[in-house]
């Protein structure tokens, strides 16, 4: 029979995981998982579908655009989760806000986003990530990169960066500058973007004296370690940047007290693509991908647009990403063991089944041919499945 | 500030999993993915997304009206996968073909379906299952069956019951009694909705002698033990439903080789509401869920509509039916361990740091206080946030 050829397609941007990649991805999540659960977060898992207006609560950004969305049977849209900081924001402030504060809570899940899909970048790809939520302390900035950082180490990543900047640097001195509100879309989009060209173009359109124009196309280039906050606090003369570099400063001391003081270097352009951060905010680069494996941030107002007053900071890590990654490192997928293989002549089934299951029942990893089969067959059997052992039920 | 209504519900028939839910969640999946592997099966993950073509491919089933469908950007029709049976035969088909057979694969994912939401049965729900493929002995559909029943035991479950069905034998009958294709689906539909009396309505408009009516409305009360068989071998005069006996007592047989034989029992009335099936087919049923926990069965022509002749056998547990068995069951989900609470004075931050990376170097759950406590604040912290033991940073 013929295969009809569209239905052996798969959507744009969607993506398979055979065997290997799937263990590696259960092996890696798992690993995640336990991770997260040693610095007390807890797992939730929300619906895969949420009213459109849930997932642009409290985000003045159009990531709306990317979303996949559709409409239910009454006619209101839907879509499927871009993100999971919004789902648990809504989870939390609806359902867990009679809990004890901080809220630690952690997701390993499926996000959809419309993408021009790339090695690395799908449609749909997977996120681990957590949500520390009841502090406004630099202490909570500091644990979520702290675990971020050690979630990398865990998941076998080596030759890694953690870059951290903070909107309120760049806020103040869009504030100081008196930018009316375009030109500070434009010079966000521009940092988002890592647009040089586009940010000094629209500086010179600002009518802004030379020096704050300077001020501003430096904001790209103030990335490197500790000094970058001297050289920083050095260009600026707003208070609300000046405390931004503040607020730096007393979380690199905690990262510091962590021992994970290498892992970590100041890039002060960076303002991530959510609007919801209003802190600290950070991404993480490792050789050989051209995006971040993991980014997070200082989130004060978003829990408010459901009700409920809260200061919050994540992060989320690509899985995918951190796959690529490790595999464009080279770092090696763990083997799959394949213990036994069990073959049968005709008439000995029964036997074969009893000595699988004895076998199953110590740990082993056990295949049983469903058919009979010579012991030479067997031992080919066992060779081109990849099992160790051969146990054969014959005469 | 106030919260915005619609933006805090999640649509119709969608599920949040708060962390206690959400762990047990995670520890039953783990337990499953353990099991299945040590059968020698192998995950595989597919998109959740996928054209409808691709859904609807090979199935009579207008599961369709049950599916969330929507356009994608250039106006082709997309769906959320309803099943992974399907999806898995579209992936072997097209990318693991040249695999030597027997295939063993696994999957642990959600499902979506419109469905008229209770507890149990959501619109967004997860699945665990396996599908065999390559093999069209009884030993492929009895190993399947073992590992159901063996991955509900390793689930915690102990009072269930695994139904046996053929839908071949219910073919047979409805052959030999020249029906109608109307006809036909209407006695299928009747007997997947278990409506005993649109069965004998049906029945009695066949215009069937008498003894063939009774035949038909016979089949649902077909279930028991093994003697099943021999009262169904006396009812039926088909070649082909005596074969799907022959087929259900061997594989029967290697059940009890299997040592399970105590979890199996006959109904042949069972057929599935998937139509792909073509062989076997079964149901777990527990006490107190109104609907199977699992269910599956062998299909031999599914795989050809996507180019490849290859007989299968699978099955699919449903994990929220699963947890809400054993809830209701009183069957105790896994404590969560919480060992150490790390509570500082203010000044001690950078030591309560050190501290709880110790311990968690050595395996501990650890949870560090992100703001300062005095020593009784911090004790009652522990307390309230269920850890054992408090390690304080203060003079």
């Amino acid at each position: 029979m013929k295969p009809n050829e569209p239905a052996i397609k798969i959507p744009y941007g969607m993506k398979d995981f055979l065997p290997a990649e799937a263990r590696y991805k259960r092996v890696l999540e798992e690993k995640l998982a336990v991770q997260f659960g040693a610095w007390g977060y807890e797992e939730v898992v929300t619906p895969t579908l949420e009213y459109l207006q849930t997932l642009t609560t409290g985000t003045g950004l159009d990531l709306s655009e990317q979303m996949f969305v559709f409409f239910d049977r009454s006619n209101r849209i839907l879509a499927l989760r871009p993100e999971m900081t919004i789902p648990i924001a809504r989870l939390t402030a609806t359902r867990l806000r009679e809990k004890a504060l901080p809220l630690r809570l952690f997701y390993l899940t499926n996000v959809f986003r419309h993408e021009e899909a790339q090695a690395g970048r799908q449609c749909e790809f997977y996120q681990a990530g957590v949500e520390l939520m009841g502090v406004s302390e630099p202490a909570a900035d500091a644990e979520v990169i702290a675990l971020a950082i050690t979630s990398a180490l865990s998941a076998g990543l080596r030759d890694f960066r953690i870059c951290l900047g903070q909107v309120d640097f760049i806020n103040g001195i869009m504030d100081d500058a008196r930018l009316r509100e375009q030109e500070r879309q434009d010079i966000k989009r521009c940092l988002v973007k890592r647009d040089l060209v586009g940010l000094e173009r629209t500086a010179k359109h600002s009518g802004l004296p030379a020096e704050q124009q300077a001020g501003i196309c430096r904001i790209p280039l103030l990335s490197g370690g500790k000094e970058v906050l001297t050289e920083a606090r050095a260009l600026v003369t707003s208070a609300v940047s000046q405390a931004a570099l503040d607020n730096l400063a007393a979380i690199f001391e905690l990262l510091q007290a962590y021992g994970l003081q290498q892992y970590v270097a100041f890039d002060l352009g960076i303002i991530r693509d959510f609007d919801y951060y209003t802190g600290m905010v950070f991404e993480g680069y490792t050789p050989g991908l051209g995006f971040p494996f993991c980014g997070g941030g200082h989130y004060d107002r978003m829990l408010a647009s459901f009700g409920w007053e809260c200061p919050a900071t994540g992060f989320a890590m690509g899985i995918e990403r951190l796959l690529l990654a490790l595999n464009r490192q080279g770092i090696s997928q763990p083997e799959q063991t394949r213990d036994v293989y069990v073959g049968w002549q005709a008439g000995n089934l029964a036997a074969a089944i009893a000595a699988a299951r004895q076998r199953r029942e110590i740990g082993a990893i056990v295949e049983l041919s469903p058919v009979a089969e010579s012991r030479a067959q067997a031992e080919q059997s066992r060779q081109q499945r990849g099992f160790r052992e051969l146990l054969f039920m014959g005469e």
